[in-house]
């Protein structure tokens, strides 16, 4: 899946990842209108309405990009249909022949961490019978567990040819709080890098692991950092866009074969519409905005990495 | 929700919990029969396979105790089937006026906790309605990302008068990796339990915290500690039994009050029935080894924290 994700990025030359975090504030009136008058205002009308901005989203993209990544949280609010929405978006998704990053960020350890593991990438069994519950190509996960809450994902990841992000520097303000403390002079996300990279050779694709890590776009010098501690691991990069992080910033995620990273922006493509910039294209072609900002967010990152 | 649990604690002098983290090969054979006739070996027959399972174990144990620990990980791997077994098991617990610990480990930043947190213990919003998800009681959290991650399920909290148990040093074996590290001469779980006592004070309720904390017992020592760190901050307490914690190891996770800590068992109690000490329950009663090993927990723990 490493093979397919790098492929498509270079097919595509868009190392980017949009992210389908969907709130219903993102969503335009007459999107929630039609699903409301079908399922009134209840968690069915809201997963409708979620389904069907997602898919006007994924038709107007998906031959610009390589890869989605679902936020599961703005789906598991709206409880079992939530859920629904979510697997039907992966699916959907896959229809398209997009690599489907789960961003569910689960942990645990040893037979739970197996089960999310299961939940999220691989099949389950049931009496003589197997099944794939939500079936992502990759997903997020958190270290702080260590090793053996790490492990179970590794060993369903091999038996699937799938993949991990795990989280070593979040993107958000108060990510230091934690992992900037100093440990024999060098911040936790440091060590946490090195474990990924230690992971990583655990299962290798080609020239990258399948396992790579979640490194914030907001936080350039420290992806200067981690680039050089985890050389073959690919780094997924949130934070471009909404959360401040810019074309520039990006250029220390990549290594020199213009490979090794993959950004994400979620509010910056998928409520495009609502943006100044993309105005003009109106609440009612809010796909086509988004299909605007995607060319935008490529030729940004392009020139960032020629210069 | 933290004076209900404490209530509940005194009046059945019980300071336990009940993981319901139910694995198909834990599950008696005529259950799983039972619920295959129906709906055949596939997820929604596991899901009503283990929803049985769990209500057994609830009908015979829940006058004894004051609280349920679901881990959603084992319910996720069945997919929507199986997401809707842990909302019956949520509901039903609920009904028998359990509090409901949905251990569910979630964790993002900004309006992406909030979603979780509304997930798990808030109500969302659709059009001019507003729905309950899972609505759990309390939820586990990880710290991982900070604040950031942390304070929108408070406010969810506040809200709601919900509670959590933020992880701070897992029962695993290499949860020292990360955790264990020192930071100016002190562990990294050190610190993360000061802020829970620091978030803590965000939510009080008359003696204890809304605001939890988890700490193995697989680890007494650090359990003092951070008794000590966390004087008004219940702490979840992981690893009794299956793990290898024991009831003389549990006794520095107490205050002088006798409260402060509510001791989990999964295994040793839904599969009691598989022990050497149940065995003449026989399969079909597994329900009553679950009582036994129950009773037997809270004479253990009763008689350790007498010494």
């Amino acid at each position: 899946m490493i093979q397919k994700l790098i492929e498509k990025i270079e097919k595509n030359s868009a190392p980017i990842v949009v992210g389908l975090d969907p709130m219903l504030n993102y969503i335009p009136e007459h999107v929630k209108a039609n699903a409301f008058k079908e399922h009134g205002e209840t968690l069915e009308g809201a997963a409708a309405a979620i389904f069907e901005y997602n898919k006007a989203i994924v038709d107007a993209t998906y031959d610009l990009i390589p890869a989605v990544k679902p936020q599961i949280a703005m789906y598991e609010q709206f409880g079992i249909p939530g859920m629904i929405a979510y697997k039907k978006t992966v699916d959907y998704c896959k229809s398209k022949d997009l690599v489907v990053i789960g961003d569910v960020k689960r942990g645990d350890i040893g037979s739970t961490s197996a089960a999310y593991a299961t939940a999220h990438l691989g099949k389950v069994k049931v009496g003589s019978n197997s099944f794939y519950a939500f079936d992502e190509d990759f997903a997020t996960v958190n270290p702080y567990l260590g090793s053996d809450g790490i492990i179970p994902f590794i060993d369903v990841c091999k038996e699937e040819n799938k993949g991990l992000f795990i989280l070593v520097k979040t993107s958000n303000p108060s990510s230091g709080e934690f992992q900037d403390q100093l440990i024999d002079g060098k911040p936790l996300y440091e060590l946490v890098g090195r474990k990924v990279a230690e992971w990583g050779e655990i299962h290798m694709g080609k020239d990258y692991s399948y396992i790579g890590a979640v490194v914030g776009a907001t936080y350039p010098e420290m992806g200067k950092v981690l680039r050089d501690i985890m050389p073959k691991n690919y780094i997924l990069v949130p934070g471009y866009g909404a959360q401040g992080g810019k074309g520039k910033d990006l250029v220390h995620f990549f290594n020199k074969d213009g490979l090794g990273a993959i950004i994400n922006s979620s509010r910056g493509i998928i409520a495009a519409y609502k943006q100044e910039a993309y105005q003009s294209f109106g609440e009612s072609c809010y796909a086509d905005a988004s299909r605007q900002a995607v060319l935008d967010m490529v030729s940004d990152i392009k020139s960032a990495l020629v210069k």
